[in-house]
């Protein structure tokens, strides 16, 4: 056999195994006639993208085999599991990762019966399958992904099949200009096929459906050099494929030494359903719609049917694939590459393998000196900057910092000591801090971010993705996706931790009183604790050394999502180095100099989360031990807020032992929260004391206004917290209605003065603790 | 003067509005000199889109004028919000609005003074901002909305500015695409500006810098013809401007009447901050990233500013647009245009006043026949398919259905016998139910359906979002700006109500067993409560005859969001069409013919919501009734998921009273939920049983299975809900032991049943009532 026959070869096994996952519960090698009983009772699997996806691994191994080239794949249409499945078992990685799956006929058999079945595998490209880091999920993210795992990769090619339908989601669109913040000296390369079968579920796609000439300017567009490969006859395409592969490495190599800025793409225009059934009761079927998922259904009862399943997994020739035990001929194995070079062996698609912990300087060496609590300010994310500076410092090739154009304005801009925006398209004069190959990736796309850095950490490397709090919603999803990609890992025994997706959430919601309305949301939290516990960890530092203990520790962590939730605005630096470094071991704790308990059970407790909840509710404790010296409160402070939950929720969850000692059997609780109140009673309502707990927050509040005009909007101001508490501790109504009374005039003075002037009253902005 | 003095006159007038806004309290003529307490003291606002936003508003009214021609204007840097402002008070709309704001000078230092300021109005376009229906908030949505806008709108042209900042966006760059769904015929048309002006907040950017020829090749791979208006002086850009509107208004006649099908398009080149200063402090600013936002800072302290501030707003000559009253001079009033021609006043802009209820049958005739409960099963979506079948018929031009290509999936389809899927792109014969002007919008973009629904709805029409549950997180940004924008709408007298955003979940969480665990999450739920419960709904009817009920109720309804959960699959019919209508007017209640209370207090209440939790919950009480005949159940349905919020949160919130007589003072409540259980939780927390609640719900375990068994995985089966309330009711757990035992035993045997046979338990899965 010539190396096309090979390819063909390849081809057509990876077809035969991949029908017979969707169809077959026995008789693998159709050693039998066809009966029902071999016939899974239910039949899930999508067909239509599958033999497209086969194409390309075939074509991509005679490549990979010939120049020794590193590659990993990207499966756009993931749904079309069975071809990685069967690609796997034909390399071997199968067997070698379940060795239940032998490379022999009950191998195979197995390999078929456990393919969307119950106790079996997924039926998309899942965390499961050997030789993924991209989920068979929610589509549009292929190709961020497949940028994130070149970056900094420079050996790497990582090809990327995008599926038509994919190509029409806004993720995917903006993902081609990727290129442009790729560096051809540090980067790998990416290689996208995009892989026009014609139709979605039900329609056709926009992509298969313009002018040709119009798809090649979009492509050209975007900045590659276009090949088509068009075609339904297997020996031509065959032929025209290997053709086009041997350009697009040339090209790939001429971008590489710097002769040629742009890189190639593919477009590969197959049938659906390529040599599937052509018609099936009277109706065409392949290379149309029809073919997406089980092209032949009731298989099990319609002999009919039946007899054209046979046919067509025959069509394939099995008798010249797999021997009589089943396994793959000489031929077919022969075109295997070695080792780690198997796309499903890949150690990238397993990055955990390839992970190196960063090089993390001291940070405590970069505290803010704190003499007296809560008696200056800093910008706690600047502080931060410098701490980052030094991470990508120490760690050239191994970090980056991504965000949608906010590093500057979340005052990180420290890190542009050391580093510049990673940038390869026309740079002028009066830019700054731009650079190809640089740390800082910014792109105004969350989503974007989001996939580069997924796509980065699946590949065994380290990031933050800083964001303004609101927008990060635009990756809710995404992070729903990466969230179920750990959940689902960290149960497979193969799959080596990887490092932690970070997100620094600043410009937060109480901090957006100068962009309105629409800038505020602080929701994300919500979204993030309903996934498992065991993947996900929520912070709120309230001062820049609590901080910087707080990012350290993410920074280290594994296999995590962590969001940390800090402003850029000064704030009181309330815990030296050495407290914050205690008070975040422990995860809240008692402000013992802000409270007056005095040992005694205390009247009430004053809780906060979040840097701006923490200031109002310090400056509330000052205003009740200067006017009700009697009454004795707790200050409560929280920064890792899983730590609210009992023990049985979340493994940071305290014991119902340690929340009673800390927060009263029994004492009204007042708690002032960043984010929605009802995020906190969701996490406490099984506590005894959880009736007493009343909860401030945002409620949905806001407008253009003042910092202090936004919490008093919402009912988190130090003066609301006064009148919360003498609302709540009992008898305290009448002893303490001037004061309340006094409370409610200073809202109003704040307010009037405000409108005023258009800005805080200077005292309450600049208010620190009493000396 | 020539009409393109005209122009530059309202061109400057409108640049001097709008630099006055950013930085003056007081003196807007300028008639002394400029003091410190002339200008504000927090200065907060974009300078840098404004001058380019005004240079097309200037334009596009010469062309209103001459050509008496129906627009409205999308401002996608939606943060330029001087400039939206400052048009609408040069036409005269902004006093009819707010008649304080006058037209003079007293009303133009009010209008500088309110600009971002407290009790003012926001930095953005905003819902108070008259002639807008797009937001200055999260970026990305300008241009579906404008689609939006444009679809059944014929006569319409939709303006829409997009910066070279949010052109970066993943939905923005799907939504070029937007125009092979747009029918010359029925549909107005979009004429989209891509402003570039180089950069966004601290950086250059993508389509900014990449070569022109590129850039050309990418507009026209997106479908377009397109015209570049480049330069920075003045006089040549008001005649190359003027030039090319009078082509691109040619290019869309010929579009209109069929003689072409490309649509024109503008690239639109100008400095960032043009005619703003040159350079402050020796660093360049107009033409760089300096001057995004306030290019003069410290202008209250530093003097030199101050005089600079003062050159740069006597450069647009104030003089010759202002007359002594400060009213605008002759020359620029009449250059607007009359009534609502004028793009602040037009009606689609405030898309209430042109609303026209939907003819909706009644929904009643569509009912499914139900003899007795729970003896038979129906598909919901499909039922509720016929009834959108002619909702659809009896409002060809003024309701459309949208959905990621989920239609037929979602069991839709029987709106494909009146209406088509809408398509202008080519079509071959294999195709079904393509037609320009479908009725039925599918594009693989949840972002475009959401933002297509947007524009739509805030232009006066109505609409249903169909979509797989998981995914639509995909838009929850998009929903919370959404959410937003009503929840300050509602405030705002002169808004008029727009029909509802309707959601239709369908695929959901309990019936992805084939996709498996990427496809499930019933989060979007828990992001929709977070926002104002002003116009936040959900409803989980748990069959037919209810979601025909309920989407009645819904597609009647105003300015809220309306989520409805259902599936697509078969389950039982609970309730004939009367009880149906009554069981959803009271949004929950009791059925009385699943328990066995017998008029006393039950011992257990089983709750539930949703169709599924709703089905196992019917099932667990047939099995208490057959083993525990004498255990006093009670079954309690839930629809309206706000009703269980007490009144003080919902205006559906049930009083207190009322959840006891449903859910009693003090027995267990084992309730079976749709979503995540925290929910549940988070809405009862202050009902005085929520000690004695107990929710099953998702929790985040799946994988691809069947459907009993995904229910097994998270525990909300049957046998397990049997198993709880044996576990909770005082005395049960050694009367019922060898029950437990036996449910035990069977959730064991049918997990075992399914892995070996690859589908449910036949009994199980075809369970009905006992009759």
């Amino acid at each position: 056999m010539d190396a096309l026959a090979h390819v063909d070869a390849y081809w057509r096994a990876a077809n035969y195994l991949s029908v017979g996952q969707i169809y077959l519960l026995d008789n693998p090698l159709l050693t039998e006639p066809l009966a029902p009983e071999h016939i899974k009772p239910r039949l899930l699997g999508h067909w239509g993208t599958t033999p497209g996806l086969n194409f390309c691994f075939a074509h991509l191994n005679r490549v990979i085999a010939e120049r020794d080239q590193d590659m990993i794949y990207i499966a756009g249409p993931g749904h079309g599991g069975p071809a990685a499945v069967a690609h796997a078992w034909l390399e071997g990685t199968y067997t070698e990762t379940y060795p239940a799956v032998t490379q022999d006929e009950e191998g195979m058999r197995r390999l078929f019966r456990q393919f969307s079945f119950p106790g079996g595998i997924p039926s998309h490209v899942a965390p499961e399958t050997p030789g993924s880091i991209h989920e068979g999920g929610e589509l549009g993210y292929s190709l961020a992904h497949a940028y994130g795992a070149a970056f900094d990769n420079p050996g790497l090619v990582v090809a990327c099949v995008i599926g038509d339908g994919e190509a029409e989601t806004g993720p995917l669109a903006a993902s081609w200009h990727s290129n442009k913040f790729l560096d051809p000296l540090r980067d790998g390369v990416v290689l996208p096929i995009l892989h026009l079968n014609g139709y979605k579920i039900a329609n056709p796609t926009v992509l298969a459906r313009i002018p040709e000439a119009e798809l090649v300017k979009l492509m050209e567009g975007y900045g590659h050099r276009v090949h088509i490969v068009a075609g339904d006859d297997p020996a031509t395409m065959h032929a025209l494929m290997a053709e086009t592969l041997e350009e697009v490495f040339a090209e790939i190599a001429a971008y590489r030494d710097g002769r040629d800025g742009r890189l190639p793409m593919i477009v590969l225009r197959t049938p659906k359903g390529w040599t599937g059934p052509r018609e099936v009761d009277g109706v065409p079927v392949e290379g149309t719609w029809r073919a997406h998922q089980v092209p032949l259904s009731g298989v099990r009862d319609n002999a009919e049917h039946r007899a054209m399943l046979a046919e067509w997994m025959r069509s394939y020739r099995p008798e010249e694939l797999f021997d009589a035990q089943g396994r793959p001929v000489a031929e077919i194995t022969a075109t295997v590459p070695a080792g780690g070079r198997r796309m499903s062996a890949n150690p990238h698609a397993n990055g955990g393998e390839l992970l190196r912990p960063l090089r993390l300087p001291d940070f405590r060496d970069y505290a803010v000196e704190v003499k007296a609590p809560a008696a200056q300010a800093s910008e706690p994310t600047r502080v931060l900057g410098t701490f980052l500076r030094d991470v990508i410092a120490a760690n050239p090739d191994n970090f980056r910092l991504l965000g949608p154009d906010e590093t500057a304005s979340n005052r990180l801009q420290a890190v542009f000591d050391v580093t510049g925006r990673a940038w390869n398209a026309e740079t002028l004069a009066t830019d700054e801090h731009l650079a190809p190959g640089g740390r800082v990736m910014e792109v105004l796309s969350e989503h974007l971010c989001q996939g580069w850095l997924e796509g980065y950490l699946l590949t065994g490397r380290h990031g933050l993705f800083n964001c303004y709090e609101a927008f990060i919603h635009i990756v809710d999803a995404m992070f729903n996706q990466h969230a179920k990609w750990l959940e689902a890992s960290k149960k497979i025994g193969w799959r080596r931790p990887v490092a932690s997706l970070n997100y620094l959430l600043s410009s937060h919601v109480w901090r957006q009183d100068h962009n309105g309305f629409s800038h505020q949301d602080p929701g994300f939290l919500d979204v993030v604790v309903n996934k498992k516990a065991s993947v996900v960890r929520v912070y709120l530092p309230p001062d820049a050394n609590t901080l910087l203990s707080t990012a350290d520790h993410c920074l280290r962590s594994r296999d995590y999502v962590n969001v940390i939730v800090a402003g850029k605005q000064p704030v009181l630096d309330v815990f030296t180095m050495d407290e914050a470094v205690a008070h975040c071991t422990r995860g809240l704790g008692i402000l013992e100099w802000a409270g007056n308990e005095d040992g005694g059970e205390p009247d009430v407790v004053l809780a906060c989360a979040g840097d701006v909840p923490t200031l109002e509710t310090l400056a509330a404790a000052a205003l009740l031990r200067e006017h009700l010296p009697e009454l004795r409160v707790r200050v409560v402070n929280v920064v890792d807020l899983m730590r609210l939950q009992p023990p049985s929720e979340h493994p940071h969850g305290m014991s119902d032992a340690e929340f009673t000692a800390l927060f009263t059997p029994d004492r009204p609780i007042v708690f002032n929260f960043h984010g929605y109140p009802s995020l906190i009673h969701q996490l406490t309502y099984r506590r005894a004391n959880h009736g007493n707990l009343h909860v401030r927050g945002y409620k949905e509040e806001g407008t253009t206004t003042t910092p202090f005009d936004m919490v008093m909007l919402n009912d988190i101001d130090r003066f609301h917290l006064v009148i919360d508490v003498i609302d709540r501790v009992p008898h305290l109504a009448v002893r303490a209605a001037g004061l309340r009374q006094r409370m409610v005039d200073a809202r109003l003075r704040a307010r009037a003065y405000t409108r005023e002037h258009g800005e805080d009253v200077p005292e309450i902005r600049d208010w620190t603790w009493p000396a």
